[in-house]
């Protein structure tokens, strides 16, 4: 860090905690498939189902990137038929403040593009 | 929406808060302008020093879709030497939240990227 007087920087801090965060969350569908965990979804065609524009292969990379970046774990059950299911991880359920507070700015900034009433709402309005 | 269940989706919702707020900000360097100017950094040369990897070119391109989105605004001051400055909209303070949240993501969970000593730090004890 050579920022200095940059928000969020600090003594003894070698790399900017924004620009970390950024690095692992930012890849189009990371958040989305977070998104689809927190509620509970596990399987790769409920993702490929959900969400729009993804395809399998990018769907398989990013996956991999997740696990790789310890947001979620892969498990395999062997037991006939086989079947694989993803979860959030610790370091993964942790992303769910970034996602709450990226669903609230878009509810009380963006709310034309939002609702169909267009008004803005916070999130806990929205979220039961 | 057709996404049922997925968490933040509600009743009179056309698309989804989080995906939206992700297509605002999730482009290389978005978010490190945000930091930025939440520092009170406002002249285009202070970006381009400050933000590693960054060019002119890129840096124009970022500055004016934050300016067609909404999030920043432009000053030109005419009064000899023409200066320009870069100032934070209302909605672009908003994103300050997102920004915390992601600071103390990595902050806790990435610690031994971020800091010499390796030892996770919450947001409260790094910003003063």
């Amino acid at each position: 860090m050579n920022e200095g007087s940059i928000m969020y920087s600090a003594k003894g801090m070698i790399s900017c905690p924004v620009d970390n965060t950024f690095k692992i969350i930012s890849k189009k569908f990371t958040i989305l498939l977070i998104r689809n965990m927190l509620s509970n979804q596990c399987r790769f065609n409920q993702f490929l189902e959900t969400i729009p524009g993804i395809n399998s292969k990018t769907l398989s990379a990013r996956l991999r990137e997740m696990e790789k970046n310890g947001l979620i774990r892969r498990k395999v059950y062997h037991d006939p038929p086989l079947r694989v299911e993803y979860f959030l991880t610790e370091k993964g359920l942790a992303a769910k403040p970034i996602l709450d507070q990226m669903a609230e700015y878009s509810l009380r900034h963006c709310s034309s593009v939002i609702f169909e009433d267009g008004k803005p709402r916070t999130l806990q309005e929205v979220v039961h």
